[in-house]
């Protein structure tokens, strides 16, 4: 089953920004089960645009997401200390948003991660910076699963995330990533593969076609999780063509099931 | 470039059938002008559906169709005899719409191919009928690219269709086709991958979205061109979507003029 990571808890977009400032649970609340009953898996929470109180926010999050709605958290943070604090809040095992080979970064997080029981995200880079190809991030993903797997964390609770660039920036950054996720789903066998879709379509109009259309292409080479927009009716309808499609949808029933509740107008 | 072979013009389709059986030029020509200006690159003439007089239905068509497009044909027969009569009258040099390795077909197709300017589709069967998984699909692809080579033709004028056939059939249908494009476009580098992409959706409800969908997760995988309806504006949309991200689009320049064009709207 494809794995969505509801990605509209996040400062960094206008609306969330304020509600946090203002403490405005109502707003939270209402994205969150809007998220939840449009068919998140997981609920990612950032805080991360309000950097000198990021703490405070993510921790007022995480109790108001919560109350809201059933669902696992995403954990969402650059700083190893935050993601700790944040991880102690949690009700549920939770995935945690990110670790990558970046040496402070890693070196924090290994030891945190010892043991624990929960999903982690594992950004395809080092300290040189974004992956420029796919042999890159191929490189990097081997790395990474395999120090993860040293400290006892099994494939199937690590979510390789290729980091997905802007087509406006650089003609390669679909089929760079395309690539990667192709030859990771066949040589690391048993991880799960996600990222940040509507990166792709950064900087270019007609955003939407640009993400759904990506998803399709991506689960085509065996990507089986996304942080996305769950809320977004014809991605989540592309979703479930897309999973009928790959065969993970016996008889087709549940893409039938959405024709008839209307979520598949065309 | 994507190659679109148009699949308007078929007597399996009751409006062709009965337009063909009055020979209706007006009707034929205005859904051939449709089709080219939609973005067509070639457009299929297909009278099989009257088995008693499809040589005579498919002279007609081929000159009503001449006379309404610039565009090259993809005759379409199986009936290797009416393909040589047929090849006789283009004005251009055509895809012949196909060969197998069905034996009688096979061995009545190759003298005649042997030094002609033309394209050729190669479905992906023998005697023993449609593929049953990947592996089927491939071995056949890789014993005709053989055969083809051997007579002189040129892998930029074989077009391997992977005989893609419905979800409602079985769950695998998907994930066999799209396994066989991404081995066949490494393997056997140069060829093209063609097909007629509608079959994926036959009885299925909101078949637009399950053909678009699969387009876009063939092209991931290589897929080139496709045996589509270029007047399904969703389907063209998906489709230069598709081209974009696979970096085959400068600068994005051809999505951004057809988004300036109101041709991609969402």
């Amino acid at each position: 089953m494809f794995i969505v990571i509801g990605e509209r808890i996040n400062t960094t977009l206008e609306q969330v920004k304020k509600a946090v400032d203002k403490r405005d649970a109502a707003y939270i609340t209402n994205d969150v089960k809007n998220q939840t009953e449009c068919g998140a898996t997981y609920i990612d929470v950032n805080a991360g645009a309000g950097i000198s109180h990021e703490e405070e926010d993510l921790k007022w999050l995480i109790e108001v997401v919560q109350k809201a709605t059933h669902l696992p958290l995403c954990i969402d943070s650059p700083d190893p200390k935050i993601l700790e604090t944040a991880y102690e809040m949690t009700d549920k095992p939770p995935i945690i948003n990110s670790i990558s080979l970046e040496k402070n970064r890693f070196n924090a997080m290994i030891p945190f991660l010892k043991g624990k029981d929960c999903k982690i995200i594992a950004l395809c880079m080092d300290d040189s910076g974004m992956p420029k190809n796919s042999q890159d991030i191929i490189r990097c993903a081997k790395t990474m699963v395999k120090e993860l797997e040293d400290i006892g964390i099994k494939r199937d609770n690590i979510f390789i995330d290729p980091l997905i660039q802007p087509m406006s920036v650089d003609g390669n950054n679909g089929t760079m990533v395309l690539e990667a996720v192709s030859v990771i789903m066949k040589e690391l066998k048993g991880v799960h593969t996600t990222g940040g879709l509507s990166n792709i379509s950064y900087g270019l109009p007609k955003r939407k076609i640009i993400n759904r259309s990506f998803l399709l292409m991506l689960m085509a080479n065996g990507f089986n999780s996304a942080i996305m927009d769950p809320t977004d009716k014809d991605l989540m309808a592309a979703l479930k063509t897309g999973e009928m499609i790959m065969g993970n949808d016996n008889f087709c029933m549940n893409f039938l099931k959405s024709v008839r509740a209307g979520e598949i107008t065309a």
